[in-house]
């Protein structure tokens, strides 16, 4: 049985035989005894395996090494020892798959760098335990909030001919032979692949989204997204997953009541469902993470323009590398200013439009749009949403302002010909929310096999 | 508010004044009085708003168009007439985003054809509510049921260099300028590209759904797979999505225990949760629909060898358009024959090796493998799994045996180095479970905006 079945029913099973399949994490060798730290990954907790000179084949199980995996007969019993409640004493054991001595998961500190060289492996540490089970449990946790209120949940195209993030940041996808990219008259013969025409991965599912949200009203997306970014920092990966829910009938303060309620929602469900991962990330990973989350959960989302966080940044008593200006982006050391200013997360509306996307509605003063960044304490930006120009002549103004290709968006366009209606999205980086959940620094190690650039190992 | 909440608290509503945003479907006009089928597709089922020459802006209203976006204030009453409980008394009407007469989604009866060449509007119709809320909800089944009982939700990379499908079914993807992709000595110099080697999009996570499952035993992918197939039949999409559980300690028949188990789980899932999109589709799609999802999860599933199954087939007072023979894979007309045969579900186990995959585990025969193909009645192969070879020396003969490229899978193989265990896993096309669950026959119609051959609009 699994580790998890018999915990979860400790008082049925307490002093009874039972047989469990799993790996050594770690062993601790006396002369007449010994321990084995053993999971089968199936709770984060290893259960300690406890056998003496009496146990059957002592000097077989005294022997067994480090990452192999095992099946253990036994009983489940009170531990009489202190720094856990149950142990489990060994009747008898059998090596199904041995390890070698030079398994590079030896137990003892390894760096991340180290870990993530060994990807495949990685899981099995405690660290990647606690990251990945709260990876599944969080992703979990964005279906379960959408789907109790009746959002659909979309799947949109991965190979896309259009795109909401620019042409220039996409992957292209390819049937050619790269040796042999078929031309006429110097240029690619798209009408030779396998679409006929130049085809990409996409960086958003925004645009399908909202063709969704004009018939179900309420929809998100949850998938993964691409950028061919070539930045090796903390926070950029070139495949990343995101969620973009998509809302009809609803404005921009609309869409920052459910931004703020999914959050919560997401950190409540964490908190729940994985404590004993939050325990081990708040002790070794990032000290005051449970209390971090728990203040999430009860804190006032403040709400305010881009205009006033500038006046707010430019009455600070403080020197900033980046002069704040109206108009103007906002740097990291501002958002850092900004959320400690309010002492909690902040919804920054009503951007300049010049530095905002397309689609987005522009405001009534014609010089900002009704777009919104939620900053959170300690992390920056974890959410961009905006209400949508839901106008198909000034839709068309704003694509023909900025030089959007129209061709492949027509249809997108479209819809705002055929019944259009007010609606506002946004998106989440799947990836930011769990560095924010977990308490990891980089990017690379809240993904199962990272890719970055010159690096697609696994 | 919408739709859904309103309905689904009827009592609390009824009678009093409400407003509801939503499109219109259909409108028919007396001259004295009109009905407007009105959804915001939260819910399937239209509402009937009704009004009369007494209701303010009476002529404004009997003009209003199919596909507009209206604004209605009203009460929600017992309806008076047949063909629904209830009706909605409009007080006053606003238009939110007119529709042209030339509206491409006119109320009546489509080609599926015809909807697919405006695949971005045919979420409207009745079809496709149907089929992408129960896409929705199937998603959320699965979720559902391997979250609940422990499982992983793992998610493996998409962009790989390492693939189990083989390289020349698979997209390549690159950051280079077509027109001149950089060569050194007639090669491609992958250097030069974001990964510095070929990458492709994946055709399958199971590599990596392994690694996982040493890790955390159970575990489950969901996620956009890829094939290059030039193929333009009902049941072939360049872009599906798959779900592959990966399970350790699991043999081939645990692996089945937890085919039927989930099947069954996700079949009731949607009978509970899409009862009246399965009634819509069993009028109108695939008569008896209902009778069959019932009978299913009811059933018992047959398991029997492929070599038992060829005995049965050439048994059969028959005439084959192919011949059943030992050894060889079996044909559509065999697996029609054999559901049939059995009246229900069959697992298909012990298939020949040289006809399935390198990775599968030998049996002792020498000559069979431990996999299984699940065959439905109507369906076909829903899905597919096996056993994994977990013995190192006996896996790399296998992959010298079938000339499989081994350099970049060194680190799936040292998984049978580092406590190696019995483990098996299976794959399950989710687009070929909608077409079973929904009774549509072209997965063109289940994949909100398919990608096949010569064909990636949107």
């Amino acid at each position: 049985m699994y580790l998890k079945e018999l915990m979860k029913d400790v008082e049925k099973y307490l002093d009874s035989e039972v047989t469990l399949h799993g790996w050594v994490r770690n062993h601790r060798r006396q002369k007449d005894f010994g321990f084995i730290a053993f999971s089968d990954g199936t709770q984060f907790q290893t259960l300690q395996l406890v056998y003496d000179q009496e146990t059957d084949g002592f000097l077989e199980i005294s022997s067994i090494r480090v990452g192999a995996c095992i099946e253990v007969v036994g009983i489940l019993q009170k531990s009489i020892g202190s720094g856990q409640e149950y142990e489990f004493k060994i009747h008898s054991c059998k090596i199904l798959g041995d390890c070698p001595e030079d398994y590079p998961l030896q137990p003892k500190q390894h760096s991340n760098e180290f870990l993530r060289s060994i990807a495949y492996l990685r899981p099995r540490a405690n660290l990647f335990q606690a990251v990945f089970r709260i990876r599944s449990l969080a992703a979990m946790a964005i279906h379960t909030y959408f789907q109790e209120r009746g959002y659909v949940y979309a799947h949109t195209p991965l190979i896309t001919t259009a795109d909401c993030e620019g042409e220039d940041q996409m992957f292209k996808v390819t049937t050619f032979d790269m040796e042999h990219v078929p031309m006429t008259d110097g240029r690619v013969d798209y009408s030779k692949d396998l679409f006929r025409k130049p085809a990409f991965i996409t960086g958003s599912g925004q645009l399908q989204g909202e063709a969704f949200a004009t018939a179900f009203s309420r929809i998100y997306t949850f998938g993964p997204t691409f950028r061919t970014e070539n930045s090796n920092t903390k926070t950029h990966a070139n495949e990343f997953w995101m969620i973009e829910p998509e809302i009809a009938f609803c404005d921009l303060e609309g869409v920052m009541d459910i931004q703020e309620d999914m959050l919560k929602f997401i950190v409540t469900y964490i908190l729940k469902h994985a404590h004993d991962e939050l325990v081990f990330l708040d002790k070794f990973v990032e000290k005051g993470l449970l209390d971090k989350l728990n203040r999430l959960v009860s804190s006032t989302f403040t709400r305010i323009s881009h205009e006033e966080v500038i006046t707010i940044l430019k009455n600070a008593e403080k020197k900033w590398e980046f002069e704040p200006a109206y108009g103007e982006d906002i740097a990291k050391e501002h958002e850092k200013f900004i959320t400690e200013y309010f002492d909690g997360p902040v919804f920054i509306t009503d951007w300049p439009k010049d530095i905002k996307a397309w689609y987005m509605k522009v405001n009534e003063d014609g010089k900002t749009v009704a777009a919104v960044d939620l900053e959170i304490p300690g992390v920056g930006e974890l959410m961009g949403g905006s209400q949508r120009e839901e106008d198909y002549d000034k839709l068309m103004k704003r694509i023909d302002e900025m030089n959007v290709d129209k061709e492949s968006i027509d249809w997108y366009c479209n819809l705002r010909k055929f019944g259009t209606c007010v609606h506002s999205g946004f998106g989440l980086g799947f990836e930011r929310l769990l560095i924010y959940l977990t308490g990891v620094e980089n990017i690379r190690d809240v993904i199962p096999f990272p890719r970055t650039p010159g690096s697609c190992e696994f």
